[in-house]
């Protein structure tokens, strides 16, 4: 990495729109990428975006925006990715840029469809980036209360400790406090599960369970992702920390995750497909329940509540049965 | 114990009346003291509970009223006292009874004023109850949920395993999963620290903190409260099982909690003696923070929450240098 090495994010919705906020606020040139171009001609004219975090006020004198994702690779050093999992490689198929040299963080917290590999692994095996030149951003973090300059907290996860910190420092402004992690692996996979139990969260309150059980079913949601962690990646982590936790508690308790939104849809009725198509996107979680089922089948963790999950969406079982079954196996 | 001992419910607030929905389904007999005459006289005549949880109707031939508590300990063997803890001494100051063959349960989850102690340790320093013949009732749990039936989970801790399955059985309805656990200490302490937290929660909601922030607080307070049991009386306890983790999680995240009600009504700028006039009570928390304050003396234990909670309520620091001063500690 150079002395003033160059940072992009890539991707236009809320959350890249988020740390695209905060990055300005301390580096003078950024690297962004956005599809749409008359999203940037928006932007160039009125310096916010308009269809995500449209409340954020952007230095825009700062940013160079790109259409075109090669360039963006081919003139950044460090690269954040933050478009949403599903649409990824679909997004990368035809790059040809030299990783090499590369810093790559993932921002996205999700499991590439078909692949069933969270991202870091994604870039792993496909752009033969080295775990030691991969880090990854979690929440806590509402992109909205960001925008908001509400006081939030990130950690930033890499196995090269120069390079998180370094990162962690240009994330750090008088609303954003950075912390620094080593497990790529606990982090990635922690944010992924957290996103299948926010759809359970939003299944049971759709099916009219309360506060009481949802205390549970949380509660009962971390000690499985630490069951997971524990048996596929053993390592020292504290799961009670924010990445862990914290970011599990933003999502399952809020109303505003998309996650949640499905999920809670799908527990009052709707199906899967219609869920889908009336909220005009795929939650995250969608995809998640489906591979850690399937990376699970070598691992047979008692994972109950991702389980459960995956039988609804993929097995047709319905909620009501699926939850009732469920709630016998937590305590 | 005999065979079909009698249990009593010992107070007439939203808890103690769910606790008496849930023990008539299981009981043929319950006694119930109350202390208004004019609030037996409407259970009796209209079998709902006229000022607390008045949506929850009781099958009250099953119910045998007190108006006089040393009469009700006497007849009962097993004692379920769910006074507020601010005014337990009040109500047992002339107790003369014999607590020899009794079994005290604690639903309370408060600090005693003055003394400083828990319900377990007041009933073991003033009246000598064995500490295996105590046991303690704890959530997440909330009244309100209980009167509408929604699946909710209690956790019964006592030494002696025979009684606790005993309660524990006599819980067990169809909306009510019962589980047992040794740890009293443990549970009673966390379960009155969660008001502290309940009360910080509060206090940051009132000076504008958003959903981040609470996650990362409320991630921080279970390593706040297992720092304290650990350093206290440490023993093997699952920190993230619902006794501990669920029941500060339906707490802190309650809209209902009186104890984050207080919070933030002193964030968002009332004097802690307006807030409590205004409220027209005093939240449990605003004890526990004392006593917690003057435990820790010796302990000195690292609790940064309680701490700012103390001085906030206490030592007259504003809430927002105080919540900013601790947001440095938080990560």
């Amino acid at each position: 990495m150079n002395n003033e090495p160059i940072i992009s994010v890539i991707g236009g919705g809320s959350w890249p729109t988020a740390l695209v906020k905060i990055l300005t606020e301390n580096v003078e040139r950024l690297n962004w990428y956005i599809r749409s171009k008359s999203d940037i001609d928006h932007l160039k004219k009125h310096g916010h975006n308009p269809r995500y975090l449209s409340q954020a006020t952007l230095d825009t004198s700062k940013i160079h925006f790109y259409d075109d994702i090669e360039k963006t690779i081919e003139e950044s050093d460090i690269l954040i990715f933050a478009i949403p999992s599903a649409f990824l490689k679909d997004a990368m198929q035809d790059i040809k840029a030299d990783f090499k040299d590369k810093f790559v963080i993932s921002a996205i917290k999700g499991i590439v469809p078909d692949d069933y590999i969270t991202v870091a692994e994604y870039f792993n095996q496909y752009f033969k980036v080295p775990f030691k030149q991969i880090g990854i951003i979690t929440g806590p973090c509402h992109a909205e209360e960001v925008a908001m300059e509400r006081l939030s907290y990130l950690t930033v996860a890499c196995d090269d400790q120069e390079n998180g910190s370094f990162i962690a420092e240009k994330l750090n402004t008088f609303y954003i406090k950075t912390t620094t992690a080593s497990d790529i692996y606990g982090t990635e996979y922690s944010a992924v599960i957290k996103n299948i139990v926010a759809i359970a969260s939003g299944i049971c309150h759709g099916l009219g369970y309360g506060d009481n059980f949802q205390a549970v079913l949380v509660s009962n949601a971390i000690q499985e992702i630490k069951r997971f962690l524990d048996n596929t990646y053993p390592s020292e982590r504290k799961i009670n920390g924010s990445a862990y936790l914290g970011d599990l508690l933003v999502t399952a308790y809020s109303q505003f995750s998309r996650n949640r939104t499905f999920g809670n849809m799908v527990g009052k009725g709707y199906s899967v497909k219609s869920a889908q198509l009336e909220m005009n996107m795929i939650a995250e979680g969608y995809y998640a329940a489906y591979c850690i089922n399937e990376i699970n089948k070598k691992y047979q963790v008692d994972l109950p509540i991702c389980h459960a999950v995956y039988n609804i969406l993929y097995e047709n079982i319905s909620p009501q049965i699926e939850i009732k079954l469920l709630s016998e196996h937590l305590k």
